[in-house]
C-alpha cells in the first residue's frame, strides 16, 4: 500500500507544507495496516478456546483499530490545516498502539496472531512518534 | 438516542467502575450526534455556491466526524481497561470539536447548517471536557 | 438525535430531490443508534461469564456496527448522486441488522443487553426497508 | 500490507472454512487501500481550483471510502458466520468502487490523483467480484 499512499501525496495539487512527506506516508500506511491487523487479532482472540482470558486483549484491539482508522483518515487530508487535532490524535494513536502492543506482546509466545499484531502496533506507535517529532 | 445509550450502560453485566455514568452517556451520545452532524455539514458546504471558500470548514468537518466516531466507539466499551487511550482520545476529540465549532461559528450567520453544526460541536466539546474532569 | 438529523436536512442549501425526507431522517438516526448499540452489545457479551457461547453474537454485533456506521454516513450526504451504491448498501445494512437482530433476540431472555440490541436492530432493519421502498 | 493480511489469516487459530484464502487476502488489502486512496482523492479534489466542478467526484470518493472501510473490516473477521451480510456488502462495495472508478477515470487526464484513485477503485471492484464468485 505504501506505493499508493506516496502516489496520492505526490499528486496532491497544492504545496504540502513543511511536513516530512516520507514520515507522513509511513505513518498513514502504518495506521491502516494496524487497523486491519487489530481487527483481525480481536477476531482471532475471539476464536481461541481461552477467549475468557483474552478479554483485555480484545478490548485493546478494538480500541486500537478505531483510533488507527481515524488517524489514518485525518493524516490522509492535506487541504486546510488542523494541526492541533492532528497532534492530539497522534498522541492518542501512539497510546492506543502502545497499550495494545504491550498486551499482545505479553502473550505473543502463545498466540501467533498476537505476535504479528504486536509488530504492527510497534511499527505504528513508532511511526506516530516520529511524525509527532517532525511537527515540532 | 440517549435512551438507548443509557439502556446499554444499565444492562452491562459487570460493575461499571468509578466512571460517572450520566456524563459517560452524554458524551457517547454527543460523539455520535456530532459525527453525523459534521458529515452532513461537510456535504452541505460542498453544495454551496461558494464551496471554494469553505475548504477549511469541510476539512475540519471531515476530521471531526472521524475523531467523534472513534471516540464514541471507544467510550461504548466497558470491558477491560484502556484509561490512557481514552483520556488522550477525549483530548483529541475536544480539540477536533473546538476547531470545527470555531470555524462553523465564524460563518454561522451565512449558513444555517454551520450554525447547527457549531452547536453539536460545542455540546460534544463540553461533554468531552466534563468526562475528562471526572477521570481525574 | 433525530432533531439534529432533521435540522441538518432542513438546512441543506439545495433541493433534496425526490427522497422521502422523514424516512431518510429516521433511517440515518436508526443507523447511528444501531451502530452504537451493537458496539456496546459486543462489549457486554465479551464481559459475560459465558463469553465462549456468545462468539456468534459478538461477530454479528461487530459487523452490524460497521455496516450501520457506513450506511449512516452515506445517507447523510445529499450532494451529487450515488443511488446504486445507496440501494446496495441499504440492502447490506438490512441484512446485517436482520442477522444480528435474530441472533440477539434468540437469547434476549438471558441477556438484557441483547434484548435492547435486538430492538435497535429491528428498528434499523425496518427503517432500511422503508427507505428502500421509497427509492423505487 | 498484503503480507500482514496474509499473516493474520495464516495465524487464525481455527479452520478458515471453504473460502479462497488468496482471494480473501487480496480483497481485504484492496478495500483498505481503496479507502485510503478515496479519502486522499476527496481531499485533493477539494484543493483543486475547479472544486465546484468536482462535487460529484468528492461525493463518490467519500462514499467509496466509507463502504470500503466497512467491507475491509467485515472481511477481516472469520469467527462465526455472516455470509448473507458479507455477500450483500461485497455487492455494495463493488457498486461504490464502480461508480467512483468511472467518475475518476472520466477526468483522469486532468487530475493525476483521480488517475491513481481510479486504479485503486478498479482493483477493489475486481477483487470484490472475484471474491463474490468464490462464495457461490
Amino acid at each position: 500500500m505504501t506505493h499508493h499512499v506516496s502516489s496520492m501525496l505526490e499528486t496532491y495539487p497544492k504545496e504540502l507544507g513543511n511536513i516530512d512527506q516520507q514520515k507522513l506516508a509511513e505513518c498513514i500506511e502504518a495506521c491502516f495496516e494496524c487497523a486491519q491487523t487489530c481487527t483481525a487479532c480481536a477476531d482471532a482472540c475471539l476464536a481461541e478456546d481461552m477467549v475468557a482470558d483474552l478479554r483485555q486483549c480484545i478490548r485493546l484491539n478494538l480500541d486500537c483499530a478505531d483510533v488507527c482508522a481515524a488517524t489514518g483518515a485525518v493524516l490522509s487530508r492535506q487541504t486546510g490545516v488542523n494541526v492541533e487535532t492532528t497532534r492530539a490524535l497522534l498522541e492518542a494513536c501512539r497510546a492506543a498502539c502502545k497499550m495494545c502492543g504491550d498486551e499482545c506482546a505479553s502473550h505473543a509466545d502463545m498466540h501467533e496472531h498476537c505476535r504479528v499484531c504486536a509488530e504492527a502496533c510497534r511499527r505504528c506507535e513508532q511511526a506516530c512518534a516520529e511524525l509527532l517529532a517532525t511537527l515540532g
